[in-house]
C-alpha cells in the first residue's frame, strides 16, 4: 500500500507518519520510485502501537523508540526482549543493589534480579510509599503479591501465540490494563466503603 | 513551632513552605508578631501531605489544590470527600454516561454512579485498551475484579482509624500503593514466563 493509505488505516495523519519514518520508529517501505514506496501490513501493525503508546499512554518519541528497539532486538529471545521492552515504559533510577525490592521479592520468593528494570521501579515505589508513612507491610506485599500473581497467570495464559506479536501485545497490555486495575481498584474501594457504611 | 522549623520537619525548604502559604494549599499559622507565626502538628502533617503528592507522585500544584480541597470540605461526610480526593487524583475526560464502565459494572453487580470519578477513569482506561486491540473481556475483568476486590477489602480493614487523617491516607495509599502494584505486575509476568521456559 502506499504512504497516504498506511496513514488512514492506522488512523495517522500523513505528516505524522513522515515524521516516524524519518525519525526512524517505523522502517522504511520499498521503494518504487523517487516518490512513491510500498508500505506493508506490518507497517500498518507497528504504526498502530506507535499511535497507541503515544496518544493513549502519553509516551514521548525517544521513550517509544527505546520501546521498539527493544522489540526489535533480533539479538535476544522474546523473554528478554519482552522485559526491556516493557522496562522501557517507566522511568525508574538504576542503581547496583536494590534493598527493598531485593526484600521484598526474598519474602515472595521471587527472584531478584537486579538487570530486570521492574525490579527498579518496585524499589522505587516500595520508597515512595515509606517516604510518606504509607510503607507495605509484609503483610500486605504478601497478600498483594498473591492476588497480583492469579491476575498475572491469566494474562500469561492468554497471550496471543506468535513471536514479535507476542511482545507487542505484552507491551500494550501491561500499559493499557495497568490503568483498568487501578481504576477498578478505585470502585472497590467506593463499594466497600458503602457497604460498611450500612449503604 | 516558627516557619522554620515546620519547614524541617517536612524536609521542605523555606521558600516552598512560603510558597505553599501564598498558594493557600498550607493554611496561614497563627499570628504572634508582625513579622512571626506559629505553626502546628496538622501543619506538619498537611506539608508531608503536599511534598508526598508532589515530589513522589508528581502532581502539579492546582492538582494538588483540588485533593486538599476535597479533603478539608467540611460539608461533606468522609464517603463523598474520599471520592472527590481520590478523583481529583487522575484526569479523565466527564461526560454524562460511561456506556463502557456501565456495561462492565453491571457486570460485575456493582454500583453504577456516574458522578463518581473513578468511573469516568475505568471508562477512559477501558476505551483506550479497546482502541489498540488488547480489549479487556468479560472473562477477564470478571478475574481481575475477582482479586482485586480481595485486596481492596485489606486496605479498608487496615485503614488507620481518625477522621481527617483517614481520608488523607486513603489519598495516599492509592497514589502510592498502585506503583507497587504495577511493578509487582510486571515481576510476575516476568517470573511466570520464566517458569513456562522451563528456566
Amino acid at each position: 500500500m502506499r504512504l497516504s493509505q498506511l496513514a488512514a488505516s492506522a488512523s495517522v495523519s500523513i505528516p505524522t507518519v513522515k515524521y516516524y519514518l524519518r525519525e526512524g520508529l517505523l522502517p522504511p517501505g520499498v521503494r518504487k520510485s523517487a516518490t512513491d514506496a510500498e508500505y506493508s501490513e506490518e507497517h500498518v501493525r507497528r504504526l498502530r502501537l506507535i499511535r497507541a503508546l503515544r496518544e493513549v499512554v502519553g509516551m514521548p518519541v525517544e521513550k517509544i523508540a527505546q520501546v521498539l528497539a527493544a522489540i526489535d532486538d533480533t539479538e535476544a529471545d522474546s523473554y528478554a526482549r519482552l522485559g526491556r521492552a516493557i522496562g522501557a515504559l517507566s522511568d525508574a533510577p538504576t542503581a547496583d543493589d536494590y534493598p527493598r525490592a531485593r526484600a521484598a521479592l526474598e519474602a515472595l520468593n521471587m527472584v531478584y534480579d537486579p538487570a530486570f528494570p521492574a525490579v527498579a521501579q518496585l524499589d522505587a515505589a516500595l520508597q515512595a510509599a515509606e517516604s510518606v508513612g504509607v510503607a507495605v507491610t509484609p503483610t500486605r506485599l504478601k497478600l498483594y503479591a498473591r492476588h497480583v500473581r492469579a491476575m498475572a497467570a491469566f494474562d500469561i495464559q492468554h497471550l496471543p501465540a506468535g513471536s514479535l506479536d507476542d511482545v507487542e501485545y505484552a507491551v500494550l497490555g501491561t500499559a493499557l490494563h495497568e490503568p483498568v486495575l487501578a481504576a477498578l481498584r478505585r470502585l472497590e474501594h467506593q463499594d466497600l466503603l458503602a457497604e460498611s457504611r450500612g449503604g
